[in-house]
């Protein structure tokens, strides 16, 4: 595995890594991958070469070996702790989602400004804690990502609030800009765009058949 | 507008919105807009092209003109109804969530195999029903996207039901891979493997200066 792959790299692994789980084929080429994608074929190349060096001559890679190496290159096996600031609807449906341990993120708790919500705990035990304690709690714990989910005129506050507590990088589902400083990671997660997109492919794909 | 616009494309321009959002130049060209995305500069210009026709020569496209192009494509302003099966943490999160209908998608009601839950009511007054009125809710109502948020065992069932109803496109958040027939559009929205790539990113950063 090379150290030198890049973010735009690292950001399509998960697509090959979901298309490459519906394969059946023993082997794959960065070509095939490339054609059923609708990517460039030498921008893929190049992304299999990071992640796998060369592959086969004319068959390409073994389907499970690429998959092996997509998943050691997320790094789906070093254990890292979360923050989410946020308990409301979204919130508490990303606390309490099981999903997240098997990529080795742990949410460990929640922080509000809800004083209703302090004592609130979620269904699998962990707890909700007033904003205040959040820097705290954060050295305490050796936090390193934090979550945004509260509503679009707070998530500024909060993001600069998370910057201050030495979190690193942010994953951001208010469907806000953040405005970040140099050397902060940011995640966008606009679960609306991405519907809108599912939406637009549709109405397109009823205009015509060759989609 | 072209309506020879790749899915590919449609996929890439939430991120090319979201990118243009963020600048505050008033033309920028596609290399620009490559650099800053690193991603290869013919694929950009490709989908610049595809979407909003030939930049003005060394300036590139007029920033504003772009956007509004690129929200066209979306066809945002295109009306759809959908309908979620799933009344659980996130499916009620989703169900109450604002910011779809600023990209012409309405989720009109859920479905829930939980009897418990056919009397309530999302805060934003639309109802659950039970998954049995599931066809002829479609039928009667015109839906055309269907959002699949039930727990992984039951994805695939719901998926084939979403389909035997005439629904064209799905949004799967269930983490699991879909078998799905020809001609139906899927979706799929992994939220662990978004915070995942987050999570590498961050390691790699602190690995080494130079990501």
């Amino acid at each position: 595995m090379s150290s030198v792959i890049s973010k735009a790299t690292l950001g399509r692994l998960p697509t090959y890594l979901e298309f490459l789980k519906r394969q059946e084929v023993e082997y794959i080429s960065s070509t095939q991958i490339a054609r059923a994608l609708e990517w460039g074929e030498v921008m893929v190349r190049k992304d299999m070469n990071a992640v796998c060096g060369q592959g086969k001559p004319k068959v390409g890679y073994l389907r499970e070996n690429l998959m092996t190496s997509i998943l050691d290159t997320l790094g789906v096996d070093k254990n890292i702790s979360a923050i989410m600031v946020g308990a409301g609807k979204l919130g508490t449906a990303l606390m309490e989602y099981k999903g997240f341990s098997e990529y080795g993120v742990d949410i460990k708790a929640a922080f509000d400004n809800n004083p209703e919500k302090w004592n609130e705990r979620f269904a699998n035990g962990k707890r909700i804690y007033p904003i205040e304690l959040l820097k705290e709690y954060c050295k305490e714990n050796d936090i390193r990502i934090g979550i945004i989910a509260v509503p679009q005129s707070q998530a500024q506050i909060v993001c600069d609030e998370m910057i201050d507590c030495d979190i690193k990088a942010i994953w951001n589902l208010s469907a806000v800009t953040l405005d970040i400083p140099e050397g902060i990671l940011v995640k966008n997660e606009n679960l609306a765009l991405s519907l809108s997109f599912l939406k637009t492919c549709m109405m397109r794909n009823e205009e015509r058949n060759d989609f």
